[in-house]
């Protein structure tokens, strides 16, 4: 397998972690069969019937959640061939052929449901990411995901983020530190809510903390971390804290970041600009199953 | 508890399943905390200390999921007490209180991110659902949702669609019988495929067909089932076809149903029209928790 | 794979769904193995030793469940070779061979157990259900099961039903809606009841109900839904209310069923009847499995 | 709670393991309730509405799974009050009240099939079980059950049983040795066996062998076990087994024992017979729930 | 496979449940891998880059849980080859190869820890036990384990010692009777105690009871169970226990017993040795792999 | 609840989740019971019986794992009333008292085993640690654990290092870079393995990497990332390598560090010495029931 180019110009060599894919596979089966089944196919299709279709793209986009589109139909027959016709990460054009399936028609009918229903959201969520990546092309800036995503499905969103040419924040509360309002107001400050989490988090733990104002700011700078995010803040205030910051921490903006805003901020000289909508805003990318 | 009016005018008292519930928030809990837990609310707040705050929409929209967020704090200490404000169904206005917290600090700010994202979630899809509900108001049509769900979500968004003043198409492959036109394909014609799906499903089955053409509706004219989903016909078909059918099956609008597009197709006179954007492509409904 | 005629001369086409038949297998096995394992066979058996045999019918009835018999041998070794001397839906006689398997000693001994568990059960369930359908053949009334079914086992023996020439009824509260005397009471009359589910079900879920009396029946007349069951009444009356629905919905009668009174039952002229012991009383189908 | 006497005139204290009752209600639930949940009742009563009722047997028998039934009921309601007027192991007549339940009727209506399918299951067993006990009453036999259970539903079956005033056998292959005819083949005889299975289990595990001829049973004479398993002997050759034995091993008779054989085997002296239809071919208790 | 000489010179043909050994690995990588994977080799080894090595002991030792060593990296890929070079219950010297692998780079490198923290516990409790079965050899005593294990590894623990040429006392509360001082405390004395599990225990469970006493000792002697475990007595009190016993009960010692004290007790003529510490504080055998 | 001082003077206010506890615990539980349950306990205890008594260390050491205790006695009855005496990561001397519990005899006397298996395993992971913390006293070095933890209790065993005054490293592959030997080489060098990494990893991901000798130190000082792993090197090579690092990343030794051994590589100089045989081979502490 060669290395791919994702949006962004960078390789793209995720996997996406095969018991993940099976556990979230099965159970959205489980979800459309319950236990009678499908009772449609089952009624037409003799189980020694064959047919073969492919995936297609109804409008273009980029591609994310090929293993899952095939564990779909694989989990309902061995006997499934799933030939890939692009693969992650890639862009994909309306009416572009994502992958071209054949084997037993009851499987391929039953499973179709599941496997676009993955495969649309992951694709939509990996196109949304690429339009913010190009919006920011150029500038130094890399566009990151949060932790708003769809419940159940946090791997497969952080990894169609990477597949559109985005970066990952942290996995969950558990992998990395971020202060924010709420604790700093709890710890009675900046630099005690510094303090306790240097006392309390391992030595492999990043901290970053969150600022909204540049009086905030320079009481971390007096005692910096790992990275700082610029809570809702206008441009020339962000250029203003990344000159004052001056390397010493990662710079991150966040805050109602839109396609029609996300380059003015990218501009004033940040690392990383977090878009909680690249994960629970994303349309879905309009994916069909032709059969031959 | 009194019964609720939803939009559209009609009483809303649908319960969402206690175990679905228990079983999504504590999966979700699980994905966001790890094994290590929320290592910066730990740093930074002690076991005993205390918090309160509220719910807040930042935008207008309709409520779905009060459930599942009081769940996620409930799951994390029974001490937390969760007053709603407002109710699944109701509208909030911008800046509008859903409901207010109070209980052990850590479980409040661990359990934000859980809660947010499933209120957030299930209360944009309700606020989807109902801006197409009030598109067609006064025509006879209603809105329905599909199948295509977010993947293990199903529940949970079929019950906000219900929230937001729609109505549910049938839960999976398992609940009813749908033909669509590879099934009819495969089947040898309408008539066959009505045949096969008769002989093999239950009398306590509906049976509803997809058809494309009004020639293809006359066949099943000629041997009505309880259902027809005239896909993808503009208004003036659809009238035709509302017209030949003539009361003796429902008949459902599909394929494409925009908010622009969606009051010229109620106004062809059909029962139903299904929105797969609904669910798959809702924004959220941005909801943040203010803590006092 | 050719279609077969099952009891009743109709095609039976059906398949036991492999996720269900792994998952009871699995736990069946985990019920007899617990973690110390098949301590006799453990002891007297090599891991390198190799046996065969053969599933063999003590007394005569109608198979079904094959698929679970097979797979708790091979759940215990992938080397297990199990070959089907007939099929699930067909008769077997006294004496006769049902399958033959070949493979390591252990796996065959320590699954025995299991796989006739379930095969017995199944089987005897299929047979029962055979001589009620004989019972009425030539009549126009078809026999089906209830949800009296034995707790987690319910999808394999609404298949064992089938098998055996019978229908399936609803497999759940989930999958239709039957508005019993208790539903009639509490809406307060035939007619709210029937409004109130009107109201709350989807436009593809079926509606039946049922009623002791022929005024009750009239009532449901007056606004038909798809079926209904006439519980507990005597031929003479059955008869009676067949003539009045005439054929506007569908007709079940239930009730205390037995061999002795079914077909008089049928020939009081309804669609379906009800046999709540096919589930819950079946005698098990006698098998063992004679090793070479 | 003051001690019970059961059939057969012992005192009964068992305890259904609160875990498995939880988990196998769950599992029931699931299965009848789907994710739509139940359609009926959902559409009929308000979430306030309360009901009550009670249990009635619709023939005599014998109790067994009232904590299963109770634990059906409040898995959908912590607000169920379920009175017990009866105990497990205890005669009910026909028209006889079980139980009393009171609660939210939405619980109690959804939860009625479930609880009545274990109630009537397990009582069918105890009921089966206690028709054995009376026969064999006066003799020095008891009746034990086998392996041959419902494929998850051992634990409680075999507790059925016991409530019934029988004896378990050994709870699956993991905790007794039993030594078949298969076994002895492939041993290469009975003393064979014999020493592969002292040489492999612990000192904590009993033996048991089965034989079909008095000429076996010499054999293992030499070197007797725990006990041994007298197959298929008419009553005749029992008591010439059960004399030679002299009291040296338990004796068990087993092998297609009905109510019209049971006594006389009972009367040939041996300590136990086992009666695999205990739990494979049990008829259901008729239980039914009658509202107030 | 031929059958193998344990320490002690008998054999060995004990196998991992293939069952047990899934889940135990699929959960211990669960623990591992989080849900984003392994962050350090999936930046480094491209997806389909290979590699070999060796699993090497550092000290020498008996080995056990190859089974789930090897379960650790297929899980992770099918593609890995992994060939023992030795196997449970053999010696391995200090810088001995158990086995070589060969496959994904990422498989083996991302499983190398689970495999290692299984295979070192497993080999670190043989070894221990093979030290305690060489200080005893040719007394007539064997070493047996305890109920003193880690939770949720008795069945690899109780594998583990059987491979160091130990055997197993009971597997949990199920599968024999134990009585203790508080037992026979609550009962009113040794031989009530005995009573009360005689009248509700099953004929195929052993009963063994613990004795601190010579007085108490000659009470169960009135009435003989399985066994006794003779608790905290110096070697001439059980050998003068032993001798009252004279072959009536399986003797058991207990109590503190360490590697300087087995053999005084194993010479009292006991028949078991029953050491805690084998299972609950046997330090890990080291164990790496080392990467050609 | 006021803040713990632990061993090396700190405070200790780490909780267990309760989801892991409820789960361990539940597991635990279903591992020694069986099916079947407490067959001795059963038989001699009635259901309302009531029991008291005191959980004693037997040697001295420091305690972890209370909150799994309490819940395995919990688990089995919700009666149960355990009173701590002391608290996770306090002393307690020998003889000295733990908790005390009292509720329904058969609850206490079937938990007994389970809860001890807890708390002895990770009481004896504090107690190790808190050696080594001891014998570092004074100087800047703190005492770290490794994933060399037992499949299945890493949360716990984590935990217990932190009650014992040690701290925790990363907690799985998933939440920090861990560059070692085999990375480096596969990369093509310690430059290329950081950038590598770098590339791959997120921003709040840290790096550290593994060196052996002060040549591959001087190169990662070209470019140094969040820590360095001095592995197996002797005290006075440490001293040097700390030296050369000049505060620049956080220094850890690592390799087979004793007791003995341990004061002389804290006093190199470096920042945390990581010890594997804490979670490893950390032998019990022993602690019984001893019932009033």
């Amino acid at each position: 397998m060669t290395k791919r180019k994702q949006p962004g110009g960078r390789a793209f060599d995720r996997v996406l972690p095969p018991w993940a894919v099976g556990k979230a596979v099965e159970a959205a089966l489980a979800e459309d069969l319950g236990i009678a089944g499908d009772l449609t196919t089952d009624a037409i299709f003799a189980p020694g019937q064959r047919a073969s279709g492919r995936l297609v793209a109804r409008g273009e986009g980029i591609v994310a959640g090929l293993a899952l589109a095939e564990a779909a139909f694989r989990a309902l027959s061995g006997e499934v061939a799933f030939r890939v016709r692009t693969r992650d990460a890639c862009p994909v054009a309306a009416r572009g052929v994502i992958a071209s399936i054949e084997g037993p028609a009851r499987a391929l009918l039953t499973g179709e449901r599941v496997a676009l229903n993955f495969l649309g959201h992951l694709s939509g969520i990996a196109t949304l990411t690429g339009r913010y990546v190009e919006a920011v092309a150029g500038t130094g800036a890399r566009i990151v995901c949060t932790r708003k995503t769809t419940p159940g499905l946090r791997i497969f969103e952080k990894y169609a983020v990477r597949a559109g040419g985005g970066l990952n924040h942290r996995f969950g509360l558990y992998d990395a530190v971020l202060i924010k309002d709420n604790h700093i107001r709890a710890a009675g400050g900046v630099r005690a809510a510094i303090a306790a989490v240097r006392a309390h988090a391992g030595h492999m733990v990043k901290v970053e903390i969150e600022v909204d104002t540049l009086d905030q700011l320079d009481e971390v700078l007096a005692d910096p971390v790992d990275a700082v995010l610029l809570d809702n803040m206008a441009p020339a205030m962000l250029a203003e804290a990344v000159g004052r910051i001056g390397g010493r921490m990662t710079t991150e903006a966040s805050g109602g970041v839109g396609l029609d805003t996300v380059r003015a901020i990218a501009e004033a000289g940040v690392d990383l600009i977090s878009v909680g909508r690249l994960t629970h805003s994303a349309p879905t990318l309009d994916i069909g199953l032709d059969f031959d």
